[in-house]
């Protein structure tokens, strides 16, 4: 198994197809194993959606929105402003981390399947993932 | 490890236990190890839950059309139907993936647990599972 | 690959802090690898958030009960009480599987990352995670 941590630049509040900058950074796969991908923050995700109409980004952050909507009033994590508490909600609901099989030295995505960045803060700066590769044939 | 590639009978909307339809699939499994099931499609999932009363996957149906309403005005992806925008967000919710321990040549799973393909279209047509076996022992 | 039962104490209903338990039980990780939990109950979950602030953890709480409210007219699974449904929804909502890497003999998790047990039973009991230590060095 290898590892690599991997620092993505900053995105802005939305969901952002990651898969290419992943793939680059990894360099050559082995030829039967498992990719697995975990982000080290409380206030983001890693999810895998359409990688076609870009519609469809829009429409999950208009979603979540309004599944975790900000300003509830009974909430007590507020000094780190509106968008962090329904951050870390979030991140529980869609997950950090991902597992995904590589078959003939490629990820065994669907057609319509790519890696999802969910950044959930207004300004998140720069997340890191660690990247462990298994290769089953080395 | 070993890899299959197992394709679904198409299931109408709604959670589906597939645990035996998985087990018979792979056949022996090893005395120690992981299964990953990886689903390749967007506006489907997979996921773990309750084995014995099926008004659970019922009421499992239920809230997620709930939480995750069709027609809601502020969507743009809405030209594969009504059905289909919503089928991505609950994608996203509930994952596409899973990692089950085995021990003894067993799924180690919990007694009232069961896995479910939780199809979110109206009409999802034959879903594809990769399934990959890491065994500890050979 | 090792593997052992964790047996937690029973938590009341809400999110709890559970890594450094975890780490009690299982001694020494190897240099590198992958540590897979696997919760063996449909009512409670395992998820990943923020190990600093306890606030954070009763806003979550607040909002799974926002998002996922008792006493929906629609239920039918209602025989174990108020809080069995949507337990079992929270459960596929948070999931019960979280796959960690290991580097230099430690948990990689980020700064203000912890491991939660997520207790959405009033009186859930004593919950059994299966623990899979993946080592890539030995």
């Amino acid at each position: 198994m290898k590892q690599k941590k991997i620092i993505l630049r900053p995105y802005p509040r939305g969901f952002h197809i990651i898969t290419d900058h992943i793939l680059d950074q990894l360099g050559d796969l082995p030829e039967l194993g498992i990719l697995h991908l975990f982000l080290q923050h409380t206030s983001a995700g890693l999810s895998i959606n359409e990688n076609a109409d870009s519609d469809v980004r829009i429409d999950l952050e208009s979603f979540f929105n309004k599944i975790v909507p900000e300003n509830l009033p009974f909430l007590r994590h507020t000094l780190e402003g509106p968008d962090d508490m329904p951050a870390h909600v979030k991140s529980s609901i869609v997950g950090v981390q991902l597992s995904i099989p590589i078959t003939n030295h490629q990820l065994a995505l669907g057609t319509w399947q790519g890696i999802y960045l969910c950044e959930f803060r207004n300004h998140g700066g720069r997340r890191k993932i660690i990247a462990s590769v298994y290769s089953a044939t080395t």
